[in-house]
């Protein structure tokens, strides 16, 4: 039996300004700090080690990793930060406020975009500041790897190989690995792992800073999943996270 | 032409106790923070990016890179932790006072220990609690591998493999690379850059926490070497490295 475990960053400063970020590399609030504190703490009483660690290249995803390593006083083990782990890319979206936008365009739109698995968000112009191509931390990937946007079906496929070529072989190993991701990531993963549908994939619900613990027998089929920490606060963001796409 | 960083981690908790800290995993103190983040500042002055980063596997290493990295809005890149960049072990003497050890053995006998090239501190015992083949990040490396003391030439022949394999091809890449080490990891890459003889690398002292560059030749041979940051300050802080093995 292999355990993974899954975490999605803290509070981020635009999570906090309900703002569409994408790959924009926005930093925790104090609050996504003290998240990600917590979540390494309840790993700790849950005597959970590592060996192997993989993240995104952006820091909000990063910063709780660090603290949470810290918190669990395994600084030192490997870390794999990549793109692939990478936010879903919100195109031209990024930037906007989401309660604007629904206003703007309806709240439908704004829900479609957010949360239907095959229809993208307008797209960047390759001009456009936002476009990833201009940041150096992407300077490896050409023009056709990279996003002008992204819907869930998009990130589940760039997603899916690194789990396949990298994070998979090291599971089966032996290896006892920490996801540290965000939203979407980890919703193409569970999606992946739990053979959800489409249509389902849509209404789930990822809390920040709270250990999700994916137990998957040898062929990495899941045999159960739980989060760590206190059941009705984990029911209370999981809403939380519902509720933003709402005009009001 | 390429150019590496070599950059001491800030004070530790045991610095500012004055004791023997070696492969003992203590944490950076306040100020050791300020330092990481004062280093990461210099760096960002200079507009300083780094494509890979080289540390050990001890903590206080490990956040003055976090911290600088973060303070260079660099945390995505490439982070290789290695125990081959670990301080010098200093055996049966970890964790004792440098003072109290002075006063009890005597100065000479203490800046042999600390400053001979080829004497090592007195031996751990396998069964002592000190010994690194009890903690988790040692557990891929055999007895014949872990070290019960070093003298700084057996620090030398460890780290040596690590640059030559590993560090060296990745500057020859054209990598701009950053090494955060300790005392006497970054002497024994010093040594070996500049030929310094067994002799006068005893007398060498490395400051913590102020970014020093190294320009080398397409063979990897210093062209000139300088600190970062004010003169004055740096000179201060050798020598109170210096100072740190004196009874009084």
């Amino acid at each position: 039996m292999h355990k993974i475990v899954l975490l999605r960053h803290g509070e981020s400063t635009w999570n906090q300004e309900n703002r569409f970020t994408g790959w924009t590399d926005v930093d925790l609030t104090e609050r996504g700090v003290a998240e990600a504190h917590e979540a390494g703490r309840l790993l700790r009483e849950g005597q959970y080690t590592f060996d192997v660690a993989y993240t995104s290249v952006l820091k909000r995803a990063l910063k709780t990793l660090w603290i949470t390593l810290e918190e669990l006083d395994q600084l030192w083990i490997p870390v794999h930060p990549s793109w692939r782990l990478n936010e879903r890319h919100y195109g031209a979206l990024q930037g906007l406020n989401k309660a604007e936008t629904a206003a703007k365009y309806g709240e439908q739109q704004v829900l479609e975009w957010r949360r239907s698995y095959s229809i993208r968000p307008p797209a960047l112009e390759p001009s456009d500041p936002r476009y990833p191509g201009h940041d150096p931390r992407y300077a490896h990937l050409d023009r056709h790897t990279l996003p002008l946007t992204e819907c869930l079906a998009d990130t589940v496929a760039r997603f899916l190989p690194y789990w396949q070529d990298t994070i998979a072989p090291a599971v089966r190993e032996g290896k006892r690995v920490l996801i540290v991701a965000h939203g979407n990531s980890l919703r193409a993963l569970i999606k992946y792992l739990d053979g959800i549908s489409d249509e389902e994939i849509v209404g789930l619900n990822i809390p920040t800073g709270i250990p999700l613990v994916y137990e998957l027998n040898a062929h990495l089929e899941p045999l159960r999943h739980y989060y760590l920490g206190d059941p009705e606060e984990v029911a209370k963001q999981m809403q939380a996270v519902a509720n933003q796409g709402k005009a009001r």
